[in-house]
């Protein structure tokens, strides 16, 4: 319990965008994020007081990390399960635990237990060699996937053949293969659930992807058939209930000709969920926080018809006229001058090329307007180009 | 600059819970809020990165802390002008000006210019001594005010008599007298304006006061008059660009039955503003902001048709029997049991009976039920009694 103000302190382990994004969160519920940080410089300890700069795969910094806290919860699914379990077993809380986090730390046992609960899956096979990869590719398209630490389309590979992924298996990375789907769309759908047993659904969202990147959230989800719709939320409250997962759960989907499939599970606030921080009663952050400290959930009802968010990415390093590119200041004000409604987040990155440094979310009653708005504040922020441009060019000629 | 994030800094002296909404907003923005406190243990201190300790008062500690920030604005009034004035003339950048915020600062300075202004203030006068209020009570029903240092209904004194004001002229303190004027409500008008020039306005509020204090805000104010809450709106612009404020200007109107008179003004975020956290598109704090940055200025729309805004005071030491009441956290875990959509925003500060400890927002479309909701949150997280108590019980007889 924190002295001086009498509520309990929720420790988060990591330091990037969610952590800060939480902390946020965290400040109007009273609280002050406690925060493992891999570095003074992440995006999170430079907005929180309380951080501790520490190995989240080192057992005595994790131990005496969470020594002061009341509860411990995540940022990332990278921290060892042994470590977690341990935690526990001195008696500290963690959620989620190692028992229901290792369905998504592990995409092998994730599809087996999921199989076995009989919820939609791919076809999907553990790879020993590449004769197994063989038996699997005889049956029709596959891909391939690392079955731990992927992610943003990392660990994921679509080899033209089973010879093209012999290098894989000499690396002796643990893999599985599993169908290549023909897919519709990709859906999210979000949920928390508190260790009470409480759960509460958001709107299923479309997330876009662009090169194994998450560039774009429609919610909700535009046209989806309301008995899918309702299926999926069922499917993830589901899915949070059998694991006994505390805080966010987000499942990704797969919409496909035949109804939908369980592509990966996220036990953390998540990239498809950010458009609730405007759009909804309650955002990802603060239900993730009230799961964890075992408040009740807060209503998930959305505050427009159509939100849409769009992911800010860090821009080319030069502009195509070899010169530096105008500085995220000077982008900033731009972008605010052009679009006073879409609301700005920054996750206090250094821009690299492609990397996540922020996203925006547009609100209306639109979705065709409402998706142009996102995504051109989106593009202007990366490459300071689009719509301010040609605008300023207008109000030139105007004054001309 | 902050060479980590290549963004300006922007540092808020004082620490209350204004700088803590203002690190909140801060956060999207990719900023960290610098912070000068007075004590580590402040609302803000408790939850920011970059926190100085040190006395406003003190022109050494504000000059240190002004070296580190590239524009410095404030939480409160009581920096002392001369010291303001002090940093612009080394260089830093200062908003508001000393020059603006002595209007905010000084009524008799404030009543005086807005009168040569020609802007509709309440029959006033400077007092030397009680000759100079007899003479102005014999026109008519009158207040005192403290010239400098008033909030919260402190400074403000009814006098039944001119005697009984005597103890105030001996007591040495600078007064101004005003005429009593009979009201039919107050409202506030907000607005930004940033260096640029551009000014925002939200919509006129009434703020509701009990025993001098702000206890809930209406947006819009109810059936206010079309031409009425333009006036207000246009009032407000105006005086912030006549004193060439910079950030937040809060200007409070009484309403009378012959039109609008000014009552006080503050050139920071205010009490009449925290709604727009979610009941507007851009928040005061993320709005003053933008505006200290001279960044362009975001829309001000409302996102419901009705949001009320209830402040929560800290309840009594003890129970009607004695007993030490439920600790906030217990409080918290009902309110949010009770009223699921209802906005929580905790300042971490301790609980002292009366003191400002919080507010809460409800959203919605009817008027009555909105502020139904935010004012018995607000009563129950206050005293523990009322709605969720009586849930509680008709609960207990569901299961009997």
């Amino acid at each position: 319990m924190d002295s001086r103000t009498g509520l309990p302190v929720v420790g988060m382990i990591g330091a990037g965008q969610l952590a800060r994004m939480t902390h946020q969160a965290a400040i109007a519920l009273g609280q002050s994020l406690r925060i493992l940080a891999d570095s003074p410089d992440d995006g999170a300890a430079l907005v929180a007081a309380d951080v501790v700069v520490g190995d989240y795969r080192s057992y005595p910094d994790l131990a005496a990390f969470a020594a002061g806290c009341d509860v411990v919860t995540f940022d990332h699914e990278h921290v060892p399960g042994e470590h977690i379990a341990a935690l526990a077993a001195e008696g500290r809380q963690v959620v989620p635990s190692a028992e229901a986090l290792r369905y998504a730390q592990d995409k092998q046992q994730m599809r087996q237990h999921l199989g076995d609960l009989g919820l939609p899956v791919p076809r999907w096979a553990a790879l020993s060699d590449a004769e197994s990869l063989a038996d699997f590719a005889a049956k029709g398209p596959f891909v391939v996937k690392a079955v731990r630490g992927g992610y943003d389309g990392k660990g994921v590979w679509l080899p033209a053949s089973v010879a093209e992924a012999e290098p894989l298996f000499a690396a002796g990375i643990p893999l599985i293969a599993e169908e290549r789907v023909p897919i519709v769309r990709e859906l999210a759908a979000v949920v928390a659930r508190s260790p009470f047993g409480q759960g509460a659904a958001w709107p299923v969202v479309e997330t876009v992807q662009q090169d194994g990147i998450c560039v774009e959230v429609l919610a909700p989800a535009p046209d989806l058939d309301e008995d899918l719709a309702g299926e999926a939320q069922t499917l993830a409250l589901r899915i949070a209930a059998e694991l006994g997962v505390v805080g966010i759960l987000a499942v990704e989907l797969f919409e496909t000709a035949d109804g939908l499939l369980i592509n990966e599970l996220a036990m953390r606030p998540h990239n498809s969920a950010h458009w609730t921080i405007e759009g909804a009663r309650t955002s990802q952050f603060e239900q993730h926080l009230r799961a964890v400290l075992d408040y009740p959930l807060g209503a998930t009802e959305m505050t427009a018809p159509v939100v849409v968010m769009a992911n800010v990415l860090g821009g080319p390093d030069e502009t195509p006229m070899g010169t530096t590119p105008m500085s995220l200041d000077e982008r900033v004000h731009h972008m605010m001058a052009h679009w006073p409604d879409v609301k700005l987040h920054l996750y206090g990155k250094a821009t690299r090329p492609g990397r996540k440094i922020g996203h925006v979310t547009a609100l209306g009653e639109d979705l065709a307007q409402t998706r142009a708005r996102a995504a051109a504040a989106a593009h202007w922020l990366r490459y300071a180009e689009g719509a301010p441009a040609s605008h300023a060019r207008e109000h030139a000629q105007e004054h001309a």
